[in-house]
């Protein structure tokens, strides 16, 4: 995809993809990661068990509750969050380094830490909340996950009713219809951040080359 | 091209385009007018003559000096500037008419009119501002148009000078290396700027709907 700023020097943005359980932010997310090689997956931690098929590093950093705590007292972490008992959290350092760097940050987070980076980072954050087309797409979606049992689903589905009510504290909407249409949304999105002229660091000197002749 | 939001009820926008003389702008607006039913050119009214070629209505709307004057004292139009010697002018009615029904309105101003929108309308304004990517392509554009002599051009380099000064007005920066990459990067912002939260009226019913299981 168009990286969206030529050769102009620019700062990396955190581009936030929230949304209830089951609306596709994740399948949302996977597709903007391969298609963007300027894009990169900040890494949560986390204390909850592996999953099947789940790999430490790529899905997420596995560690203990101990580990956990130690990283919040150093203030290590940008953001961290109790979900359905188990904790996660976003190391700084890492996104740090992106956004210095001019490489653009993918969260995959809930509206908690939403809220903590917001609070933290200002204008590097873009904020996307993906909401389903319809409650029964939701449901479908829920039961189609096969590891999650009956009381689960209804958890998450509580839960979903919940997150929702969130949508009004970010920056975009993208309501999910059709899958393709909504990842060609994002990365609108994505684009047109890329072009704004506060994170464009290298526009003073290139229109100073400009205006001299060059 | 992608209209942004779905079936949500939405307000339309305003896209100002500016840039210096031979920067490309008027070729990516008419770019931009083709690709998108959703989006209209504000016409502007002048006192200009017209040139060859042109049509009453379609590029611009002549007016004699004595009935622009009226439409000022009127209050009647957005913004209004001397250019050149003659006196440009946005009509308001017909743009506020289209943002209420929803419908994008593109605008092909210099940045004394978007200064002047800007302190009218706030959130309604979307600004881009087009950048030639080396002196000596804006120069070579302002060469082949064939009807303008040398002391002209002469002028135009100059005033292009001074117009690039106020690139720093404006929300996003696209520098137009290639023509293509160009209308897609401002395809990007009308696409993302359309799924901004507080362009969506719709949402909030949409999400209590959401929320009541429909």
């Amino acid at each position: 995809m168009d990286s969206g700023a030529g050769s102009i020097r620019r700062r990396g943005l955190m581009l936030v993809l929230s949304s209830p359980s089951g609306a596709g932010k994740t399948s949302i997310s996977r597709a903007l990661l391969e298609r963007n090689k300027n894009l990169s997956l900040s890494i949560s931690i986390t204390t909850r068990a592996k999953r099947p098929g789940e790999t430490s590093g790529d899905d997420y950093i596995f560690v203990t509750p101990t580990d956990f705590n130690l990283m919040v007292n150093r203030r290590e972490l940008l953001e961290h969050a109790k979900v359905f008992g188990h904790y996660y959290g976003t190391p700084e350092k890492a996104v740090i380094d992106c956004l210095n760097e001019g490489q653009d940050v993918l969260f995959d987070i809930d509206w908690q830490g939403t809220q903590q980076i917001a609070d933290k980072v200002g204008d590097d954050l873009v904020s996307v909340f993906i909401l389903p087309p319809s409650t029964g797409e939701l449901e479908d979606r829920l039961r189609r996950r096969a590891q999650d049992k009956a009381d689960v689903i209804a958890e998450r589905m509580a839960k979903a009713a919940d997150e929702m009510t969130h949508w009004d504290a970010y920056q975009y909407v993208v309501v999910n219809e059709d899958f393709e249409t909504s990842v060609a949304r994002v990365e609108a999105i994505l684009v047109a951040e890329r072009l704004k002229r506060t994170r464009q660091s290298g526009l003073v000197d290139f229109v100073t080359r400009l205006r001299q002749g060059y």
